[in-house]
């Protein structure tokens, strides 16, 4: 159970974890972190939105970029640093979004940096962002 | 159920959400999203780590900065476009975290800029970073 | 709250539980079990399987087995010593499935053998196996 | 995502998957299997029985055994036949529990055997069982 140290991941490297996002999923994360925002929550709402419908909420699409850093790039003992996030698209209700992050630069004191992006089941991007990590030692 | 224009934000306005992160929580992210670091879900596991114990995810306390903007300032019909995120220090199963939003600086597209803060029960800052959003028209 | 003993079941006794196994309920078990075989929670993954789309867990299916048995055949009170499986075919979501133990041997020192079926909405067997369990004295 | 043939699989090698079970976990599989056994949800009941509180259910200690079978030996793809499981060992809520398959045998027509074990944080073995998988082509 430990992942990757900074010297046993070559700049390139990426890992990716996909899933179905359902309503389910839309409907615990609001719960979890009260956000009911209605364009999550409220069809009547939100069909009238420019989305035409409800949404997920956009952390918990940048969410999967941490399961990919603290579960197989660099994987568990990695420490979450910092994150960047661009909200590119929205993430549908039964969208397939995959998250994929990809070793970019190692820098000093064991920092790692990562390009990571988000996208669905039609390949259009719907964030991306950079992470810095603390790889386990 | 329409948040503030950038016309009605003035800077310096803040608005918080603060919630008690219970292991009901955190196990409920790591269903969602897929995330099951031993450091969240492996107590076995944690107690031997820097942490000395089981931290939510990064992303669950960072998604509390998403409520603050999507439900009070600017509100509902905001759109999310950019959040970067720095973790200071780890939140534990049971701390009280609380999310602080402040309007910082007004850009030309309706683009309103947050500065964003994450502060525990002891006053820690454990995330801080800056948003980028599109108040509803 | 407390089943039958051993003395007051007869063989070929049976009792059953059924349930259709939602989207809701394959997202919560992954959650809970950490299993996000993407068979179960990836449908741009599953949908080129030869199962055509996600299904459930075959844990979740066989756990009405054991809803069975410590809810209704012994009932409260029972131990479980032992189960095995045979998973015959796919669940997918929106099936009913429902699980009937039949007792099938009466063996020494308070032990009670039980055939364990699931069976889908259309008769098909999906899981089939044996328990042996200690009814409440 | 795609798991390891059988040929890529060399017999002794392990994975495991570790959790910490609680209260929470328990609750939502009662809520799922319809598990609603006394001794699962109902301490006034639970504290009188021999194990002195309420326990997890069985058949979710022995799910994580398919979080190792069907994410890491041998991994997304594979195809569960069967399972056999003793109960040895409840498992309280809190208990640290660790699923660990090991590869056995290889039979014909691509069925790998898997020596499969759940322990406690104490060592204690509380399940154990083989697993019967047709390993991804």
């Amino acid at each position: 159970m430990t992942g990757l140290t900074i010297d046993q991941i070559e700049i390139g490297q990426s890992a990716s974890f996909g899933k179905t996002i359902t309503e389910t999923d839309v409907y615990m994360f609001a719960g979890i972190t009260g956000d009911m925002n209605p364009a999550h929550i409220n069809e009547q709402y939100a069909k009238d939105t420019m989305f035409k419908g409800r949404i997920a909420h956009g952390m918990l699409g940048a969410s999967l970029i941490s399961t990919v850093l603290g579960m197989h790039l660099p994987g568990p003992g990695t420490i979450y640093l910092k994150q960047d996030l661009k909200f590119l698209a929205p993430v549908k209700l039964g969208d397939t979004i995959t998250a994929t992050c990809t070793a970019k630069e190692k820098l000093e004191k064991n920092r790692l940096v990562l390009d990571c992006v988000v996208v669905n089941q039609d390949g259009v991007q719907v964030i991306s962002g950079e992470a810095v990590v603390m790889p386990p030692r």
